[in-house]
């Protein structure tokens, strides 16, 4: 089997966490992981550009395959909601303009797949991530959260390649 | 006096409004204007690209030499704030990336700048910006606010370098 290099992010408008696996059929190994901090004292365009390049920087350094991100349904604040989504609008830019495809999962989805339940807290995802990917500590959490859904990916199209296999040999594509 | 090319963009989920502006003093003569529309049933990073891609291309035709956008305060829904922001983060990273600078104004001082009042209506900036614009018709809505954000960027501008001739001769640059 052939080892698939995904990426995952987890934008925010102060800290973008970034984590990139290696996945050869179901074990996955860490590459890398981070944040991009933006400084909550410099102007929004700034701001977005820092996002944008950091996350280009990235794929440009780790060349991964595939790209995922965590969905985001409904924030009750308005105003954390467009920061939220102008972090997001610059981060997953970045990842579209490298001519990268992105595959979204819900918030459930992604704990269910490290945790193995969708109630899990910050801190379970944190640890369940160091023991899965075999890291000495825990990552930082916004690091985590981009390694939890990278690794939520790895699974998540793991199943769908084993359904294409044993369903009918023409595969329609979008 | 030399002429400034100015750019006014006016982000939207579905529909991205852009107009450009060329400042010759106090007068402002229409360039181009426009919307940039992205298909509502295709997936969000393919709809971040079309305003990426789009804004990119009207910043490559027209040369615009400074951008400015309407700033956004507070929205009532914080999903259409996420999705707002999203829109945003797109168009502003293609001003941002590139390399030029953005201004934001608040929806009043646009409204002030072009219709004399900070609380008039779309209709109300719709005609105002033809009338000043010398256009044989209301723009469409959203390029209207475009070419409005760009007519008042370019005021402000200029009342600037006015004040800025009669202060100190040593100017402080951030």
């Amino acid at each position: 089997m052939t080892v698939v290099r995904l990426l995952g992010i987890d934008p925010g408008s102060r800290i973008t966490g970034y984590g990139v696996v290696d996945m050869d059929g179901p074990r996955s190994r860490h590459v890398a992981s981070g944040c991009i901090r933006t400084a909550s004292d410099r102007p929004l365009p700034e701001r977005l550009k820092t996002i944008f390049e950091g996350v280009s920087e990235v794929i440009r350094q780790y060349q991964p395959m595939e790209v995922a991100a965590e969905q985001v349904f409904m924030h009750r604040n308005p105003d954390s909601a467009l920061k939220l989504g102008q972090a997001r609008g610059a981060a997953l830019c970045a990842v579209v303009m490298a001519g990268l495809p992105v595959s979204e999962y819900a918030p459930r989805a992604i704990k269910q797949a490290v945790v193995g339940g969708g109630a899990a807290d910050k801190n379970q995802v944190q640890r369940m991530v160091a023991l899965l990917l075999n890291l000495p500590e825990s990552p930082q959490a916004d690091a985590a959260d981009a390694l939890a859904v990278a690794i939520c990916h790895g699974h998540t199209r793991q199943t769908l390649q084993r359904l294409a296999a044993v369903s009918l040999p023409v595969r329609r594509r979008r």
